[in-house]
């Protein structure tokens, strides 16, 4: 049975949540917006996620009753058979059923797998993965994440952290704090490095984008001034995104990987920017000979990957569970 | 249908070729032993794998003709799917249709993988990594292979070279040649430096335990040296071996492995004093806390994972062509 209805996608944040109603061909039809406030506890967040719902489908122009189902994708360790958010340490949950808890309240089929590994289905159902078989998301934000899919499905591993590439250790002799890819790379770690060699007074725009105010340099302001030709900033970003390309090609070596998409909110400001220096060093590292083909690409689906991926796992769900009736 | 009829193994090597006829219980019935002399060219290896295929037959006192299949592990990328070995640099082989010419010669199907895949696939069905579905082996031996089940399955990705743990990136700023793995953690590399130390005049009982002969120190004599106590012996594995816990951690927090099998020549030798470092450094490295809960194990098909596994690959083929019948 083909699916008709139109479907809810929830990228769960720890610090903002964003709701879409998605056509089951992945066009968003209308969307809302809201705070997480983790802080408030479960139940307050999951009353946050049905009101971002109720308000989504009026922007769309639909009754919540016409919905399919509703995928939500969170930050943490999910298992994806029951839904349940096992740990979820930016939101301080634990063992929590979110599936079972929202399908009861709307009596919609509800699917709930991590954040990340929604986007790179998102990618691999419609954007910059579609049709490759295996494949890995890297995305880097305040951290860095990933989502792995073999044989066309996405791996979750024994442990439902399976993607988790910015733990993984690249210069194992450093203390730690500084050892692992997310360490070097994020977008956080990059900012703190351009804010140490500023203030012990290296020449960089940044001060002027960020107009003073040093306290929160966003991926835009490092975007802008990388794409001026600022040298500290090039010198920094393009040494994060070599490392980084170390990490990932020791993955591709690993898992003989065709692509890698690479998103994020510093690739979404950036753009091919940070991904040809990512993919240049990709393909120096990775062994053997073959691997150097992978191709290294910039997510299509953008910010809204992780929602347009939660609601196509829903969709998928339930058009395997259609099927096997 | 449950297969009754016994199976060959065959375990190549760039050296020597192991053959076994294995029961489909994955009993050793049993077994020849040949050199590769991979320098004759493909033609004449092959018909030594049929001799020994003959001899083994023999030594189980079982007509050829009553086999049910062979199954070929042969060293490099091989696509599983046609048992076409694609570039076997050992072997000096590229694009070798082995499987094709091998069962038209014995009339048998025949399956062709990785050799550290097929042992990896031995350990799964019948060792150390029984019913575990998602795992990994690391083989420690003249260099650094490896293999990967996910979802109960062989994992060859999309380049047939998954799981080549060995050319992963360990120490990013060394010079190449010192970089992966493999350049500092296999049996090779640890011999190497044991040499060089001994050269310049630190103690070892090394020399004596290879009879003065440091042109080719065995495996055995590593381990014997560690066993006896050898500080020079202690200090080198037990450094590779937390170089090679940091590798397999980064392996295991990227998979979410349940379990991770440790063999090859070294571990064979050695046992738990080579896996006992190597377990406490992925446990101490591998991220996120759930994943330092993963089990390090040694081998326990030992030198016969190889021929074993290669059987039950035939074997698991032979298997599911019967059923879809």
């Amino acid at each position: 049975m083909k699916l008709t209805r139109p479907l809810i996608g929830v990228d769960l944040g720890g610090t903002n949540m964003q709701i879409g109603v998605v056509s089951p061909e992945g066009k968003l039809l209308g969307r809302s917006k809201k705070k997480t406030r983790a802080e408030d506890g479960s139940a307050k967040v999951i009353q946050r996620i049905l009101d971002g719902i109720s308000e989504a489908c009026e922007d769309a122009k639909i009754l919540p009753r016409s919905l399919a189902a509703v995928g939500i994708g969170a930050p943490g360790a999910i298992d994806p058979a029951t839904g349940t958010v096992r740990e979820a340490p930016n939101l301080r949950w634990r063992d929590v059923p979110l599936a079972r808890i929202v399908s009861r309240k709307l009596n919609k089929p509800t699917v709930v797998d991590n954040d990340v590994r929604s986007a790179i289905w998102g990618e691999h159902r419609l954007g910059a993965a579609k049709g490759v078989s295996d494949c890995m998301g890297v995305w880097i934000g305040t951290g860095i994440g990933g989502g792995l899919i073999f044989h066309g499905r996405l791996y979750h591993g024994h442990t439902f952290t399976a993607g988790e590439i910015g733990h993984t250790t690249i210069f194992p002799n450093m203390p730690p704090g500084s050892r692992s890819l997310e360490n070097n790379c994020s977008r956080t770690a990059i900012v703190d490095r351009l804010l140490r060699l500023i203030r012990t007074n290296h020449a960089s725009m940044i001060p002027e984008l960020a107009d003073g105010d040093l306290s929160d340099v966003k991926a835009r302001v490092v975007a802008t001034a990388y794409a001026k030709g600022d040298k500290l900033t090039r010198t920094v970003v393009d040494n994060a995104a070599q490392t980084l390309g170390i990490g990932i090609a020791s993955a591709v070596t690993l898992l003989g990987l065709q692509r890698v998409v690479i998103g994020g909110g510093l690739t979404e400001a950036m753009g091919e920017q940070l991904v040809a220096p990512i993919r240049e060093s990709v393909r120096t590292h990775a062994a053997p000979e073959i691997c150097k083909r992978v191709e290294v690409v910039a997510t299509k689906l953008e910010a809204d990957a992780g929602l347009i991926g939660a609601a196509m796992l829903a969709a998928d769900k339930l058009s395997r569970a259609t099927r096997t009736r």
